[in-house]
């Protein structure tokens, strides 16, 4: 099932996005619940509820705004860095410069607030030159979590997946690396552009799909989820252990080759330009950075 | 103003403590409001509302058992690290070893997930040798912030401080430098316990405070806060820029020397060992490990 949240009339609404993509029909929930987006619902599905029953009318995607899956997640999004071996070569100078054999047998985890999410349309801000002048993309696929639990097995890891969504983990280079921590460079207003709705796991298998970035027209990013080195099991193996993931919980399994900064010279991203992630199963997402 | 999160008869409360300590009076809130700790007053207060009339019964705070003034903060907590000269001196070689001079110049930020919160007399957990064998404490102020916003100057600072409240921002050491990244080896359940209540601004200057930390009896942290290398208007100003704080925001300032991994040899912490946090103007927070 392809579950969206959007606007339709000013009033935010959760639905049930048709199989092509065009058509989307509400749930029919309260406004409190839809305030949540598809949150609500997944947590009520998880615990062994229903899915409510969807409005009979068929609106045309193109007449509704849709926003963000989970508009605002119920804590910071986990993200991990450096999961495609390409990517991690590509930046061994610059962004991994202090990683060292010991930390590469573990994935690296950080954060990004909630309030940095934004609908997969909607514009990303520039945070202004005297902030950051490395504005980056990474295009990812995101988990998002279903039945929670702590020390998750990975051979039980894919149990707690409850579907797939798209993100843009847009990242200040420059502010990334001077504070050490990621998470500050990772977290500025706007800088996670998220959708175009949430895939469940009975229609789409992230191990084997594929991830590109296109940025103004020109292919950047693509490389097959089976290429990462810490496999969406081992992730949330790793994360669960010790800490109880929740419902809802969305971590961004890390980038492919090909960012901004990994070019030669590298290519920031500046106002105008228009970035497109694009994975196999679930859509794309589309950005204007000003 | 000390404004305690507490539990009496099996239910939620948030109510104003005695100066001296001693008797608290519940708050006339909604339980809705009461759930989360002082975090709705909080808003109400920033957004120009009075505070809620209190209950004329006076109980005494022995009597009841006291919570997080903030239980589930409403996203991950910032942290800073290496914010003390000394201890970044005394973790020079380890947690700091990657640190260069241009770091230095800006401080680390990570997180800790809001659902490791615990009160001010929980027990912590311990994760389990095969999760981690170095679990540490750091003995922390907590700057609450009031009013919110972006880009805040560091003049300005000061008055989006709504209050302050004592953390220790437990860690497991390896888990923090095996993933490079630190927010997992910070975000263990039960790895941030908090209060033991907050007090307003106007009551405390948490740019001149002192915090200690004793571990069974023994004083091992003891440092003023005017010791900070990056002080608390310059934390704010830091944070905010290009992200919005919001009212009930929680920034952890970061530890004096002292800690366990800089000992020689280090003493990591084991089950039975009680770690009590005291800061000037304050109170102290005492847990066991378990």
């Amino acid at each position: 099932m392809r579950i969206a949240t959007f606007r339709h009339n000013n009033t935010r609404h959760v639905g049930r996005v048709s199989s092509d993509g065009l058509h989307v029909q509400a749930f029919e929930v309260s406004a409190d619940i839809a305030h949540l987006g598809a949150l609500r619902l997944l947590e009520a599905v998880v615990a062994g509820g229903q899915w409510p029953s969807v409005s009979s009318q068929q609106l045309a995607v193109s007449d509704v705004q849709l926003e963000a899956p989970i508009p605002v997640p119920r804590r910071n999004i986990w993200c991990v860095g450096r999961n495609y071996h390409e990517h991690a070569k590509e930046l061994s100078t610059s962004v991994f410069k202090d990683s060292n054999t010991n930390t590469q047998a573990w994935p690296i985890v950080f954060t990004k607030v909630p309030e940095c999410v934004v609908g997969p349309f909607d514009s990303v801000h520039l945070p202004g030159a005297q902030v950051s002048e490395q504005i980056d993309y990474e295009a990812e696929l995101a988990v998002i979590i279903g039945k929670g639990g702590k020390n998750i097995l990975a051979a039980d890891a894919m149990q707690h997946v409850f579907g797939y969504t798209i993100v843009n983990d847009v990242t200040a280079r420059d502010v990334q690396m001077r504070h050490q921590q990621w998470d500050m460079g990772k977290s500025f207003d706007t800088f996670c552009p998220m959708g175009p709705w949430m895939v469940t796991a009975d229609e789409l298998d992230g191990t084997h799909t594929r991830v590109r970035c296109v940025v103004n027209g020109e292919q950047r990013q693509d490389g097959p989820t089976e290429n990462m080195i810490f496999d969406i099991p081992t992730l949330i193996e790793t994360i669960s252990r010790g800490i109880t993931l929740f419902s809802g919980d969305i971590i961004a399994t890390g980038t492919p080759a090909g960012v901004g900064m990994g070019l030669k010279p590298p290519r920031y991203l500046k106002a105008g330009d228009v970035v497109r992630v694009e994975i196999d199963g679930i859509g794309h997402i589309e950005n204007r950075f000003i």
